[in-house]
């Protein structure tokens, strides 16, 4: 099926999912939305979250795509249900592949899961766990500099080892088998998070367990596009100059273009 | 005159401002509004900042402050014109006041500008600093991570040392004589950054500068309260229980009451 998968996130996390994305599924078509006038999400109320969130998967529906993804922990966390009531296409989330992925690695040990304040503070991934792998114990701890050391590109040196060092030593002493990226801009800091936990741990990537789940879902709906060519637009809400250079950051690629939607309810 | 002083900013960094204004000013009221519905305005382009700001502006003057204190930085460098013509009471920003402290305090050497990227990016210390002190050279530095590190509370210690020395050590070395802090959050870094830059150069607190321009304007216009028990408010537009813990953070002080407010365009 030649229409494009929707790719939605408060900002420019997302597209360490849409990246993935694009590695494990290179002939699909793809848009991608960061709601860049309201972001972040993850300091707003459910109520609010979930209001635009409608109003970007919306916008997103009205151009053809076949498939939502939500990027975004936070809506993951507290809207998914609302965007799957609101739209005829499937809905998926980060949150519940990440889970299956950690509980699929996990040998017995506690599992670790990083995140905002916001995403640790809803008990999304701990429930989820505690569901998929109920005899492993769940560690979550907030990390609320990693965010802007990815997007000042800090992602190696003293710096990100020192808050590495500072979030994540009791983990590591507790022995977790299982690190669960669970918010979009870790990814950029898995080196790091890495070289802190030391060789045991496997590092379980929310993003890339998101792209397996979306290939899986294509195959079984029989929604898979085939061909080469395959065309990635990039809008945000709101000036695009400082999206363009973090989106080529987060992509790891050059970006032709940006457009600015106005969503204003 | 018995009306209070309104003071707004996107989030909680304006309370540096509130905190100094109450220290200069102990017997008058006061009102703030944090619009962390809409938190942070420096990534947002002119014409929102400016509409955000006219919102929070009038459900200020609807409360009946007889002045108000523009605490963003970033609202003071886009929007303070189009909010001296809205009000029908005298406006206040922290940029003006700034820049006339630092102009007032360089002995002629650099002037180094700290601020947010949207803040050094808007240029607007730099052409007040050309302005009021024309001889000084002056250097701007975004420093992005000093928000995010106060914000956790992470104000002494190895890590925001190394940070400060990353974003700072080239300043030190043009041998900058005066520092502005040019961001309300920086403020509670004044330590870290006093230690990085040495004892030479003079720190200006922009939120110290605009409480002194404050006392100016209400004695200049016949504006003060005289008497004890003042009172003080605090708003939000968003869920209150994190500007809470970051209130008293920023206060230094027990904060009764966080109210939310509903200002939905």
């Amino acid at each position: 099926m030649d229409a494009p998968i929707g790719v939605f996130d408060s900002g420019v996390g997302g597209l360490t999912v849409l990246r993935a994305l694009t590695a494990r599924l290179p002939e699909e078509h793809t848009i991608y939305l960061g709601d860049t006038a309201r972001v972040p999400y993850g300091t707003r109320s459910r109520e609010v979250v979930t209001r635009y969130a409608l109003l970007c998967a919306r916008h997103l529906a009205a151009q053809g795509i076949k498939m939502l993804v939500v990027a975004c922990n936070t809506v993951s966390a507290d809207s998914l249900p609302a965007l799957a009531d609101a739209l005829p296409i499937p809905v998926v989330g980060v949150i519940e592949p990440g889970a299956q992925a950690a509980a699929a690695r996990t040998r017995g040990g506690a599992i670790a899961v990083l995140g905002t304040p916001a995403t640790v503070a809803s008990g999304a991934y701990q429930a989820a766990l505690r569901r998929l792998a109920p005899l492993s114990s769940v560690l979550a701890r907030a990390c609320p500099l990693f965010v802007p050391l990815a997007e000042e590109g800090w992602t190696d040196g003293e710096v990100p080892r020192l808050v590495a060092e500072r979030y994540l030593a009791d983990l590591r002493r507790a022995g977790a088998d299982t690190v669960l990226l669970g918010c979009t801009h870790y990814p950029l800091l898995a080196n790091v998070i890495a070289e802190v936990m030391g060789p045991g741990p496997a590092l379980v990537d929310s993003a890339q367990a998101t792209a397996e789940a979306v290939a899986q879902l294509l195959r079984a709906r029989g929604l898979e596009r085939r061909g080469d060519g395959a065309r990635h637009r990039t809008l945000c809400t709101d000036v695009p100059e400082r999206f363009h250079l973090m989106a080529e950051r987060f992509l790891g690629r050059p970006v032709d273009l940006v457009e600015a939607v106005d969503l204003s309810p």
